[in-house]
């Protein structure tokens, strides 16, 4: 799974100026994000990167928040889809692995790790990144679903709570407990989500 | 797990009158980062809140990220232990529930959450907070050893992972996707842990 900041290969849409003004704007948030974090994100940055006026961001977009939630809008627009690799146990190594992979590199961590932080600190921004991982996660769910349909985990298992499962220990440490990530951390979780995928512990009558 | 604001029943230490400044204000600094969050705490704050000279939290401080990372430490010097149910299902259960528990309450949750938020923002309080779920996961890797000691868990089971993994939904959950949590969402992350350490999945040699 791709972190927010990874226009991914599916994301350049055809659009007009309008279109590409909104591009260059939220490459313009990403690039301050990644440099100064969300407490050192200004309007002023934005406009002087995306070479858009500070009016017009300001009529566009209301502000910083605006200009951040957009950003996470347009983040999740990518044409990402799952892996496939033909096993639950393969795909969800794979997904484990893919988060691992996106936090790895700190320069290309820098943008996404900004929108987790600035989701503290903006109600506008956290209902942005809410949108943003439920509609992910919601793509994830594929995974289960085609492993439920050949037999590989039990009819009524929690697709959204497995694909929240494989991630959560990742995310655990890298925005909680600070703890540095591998693949073989990746492959952990994604061994204890698959057994207890297993064990039909994510077919409770949850919600 | 109680969260980092929690003192704890074991917290209240005899101490002269060092220690009872330094307790003044770590409660100040509970308080300013529920109130304000980090962004907004100050030492002005700190020092009106405390009833401590400014200067003096600037010497013996020196600011305000020493601040947040010294009430992280004494927040860490608590008396808590792992809960001890007699079983490794009722343990990690109650560790789960206890997660859930600590950010159930918004106006409970306001520090834990800020220090989680300082630490994208400070260098040394992502260090404190480091420190703090590193001692307090370490207390929690008793459950597991008593459960391989019963024969309820395999011998080689990697402890730290199993307390982690136990948490890692509901943090991911709070801090990332910003999603309810709840207690069925405990249950089920303690459940999927455990069918995991039955199924050997955290036996792997890892590190």
């Amino acid at each position: 799974m791709p972190a927010p900041s990874d226009p991914g290969p599916g994301s350049r849409r055809p659009g007009g100026r309008t279109a590409r003004t909104r591009a260059a704007v939220r490459d313009a948030v990403l690039t301050g994000l990644a440099e100064h974090g969300y407490p050192g994100l200004t309007v002023e940055f934005v406009a002087e990167r995306s070479g858009v006026h500070k009016t017009t961001l300001y009529r566009r977009w209301g502000g910083l928040e605006g200009l951040v939630a957009d950003a996470l809008d347009l983040a999740g627009e990518d044409g990402w889809t799952p892996p496939d690799t033909g096993t639950l146990a393969g795909d969800l190594r794979a997904l484990a692995r893919e988060v691992c992979d996106s936090f790895a590199d700190p320069a290309a961590a820098a943008a996404p790790t900004a929108f987790v932080a600035a989701a503290f600190q903006s109600e506008r921004a956290a209902d942005a990144l809410r949108a943003f991982y439920a509609e992910r996660f919601g793509r994830c769910e594929a995974v289960v679903e085609r492993a439920v349909e050949r037999g590989e985990a039990p009819p009524g298992t929690d697709a959204g709570a497995v694909v929240r499962a494989v991630s959560a220990p990742l995310f655990l440490r890298l925005f909680v407990t600070r703890e540095p990530v591998d693949a073989e951390l990746a492959d952990q979780a994604a061994a204890a989500a698959l057994a207890a995928v297993h064990a039909g512990a994510f077919t409770g009558a949850r919600r």
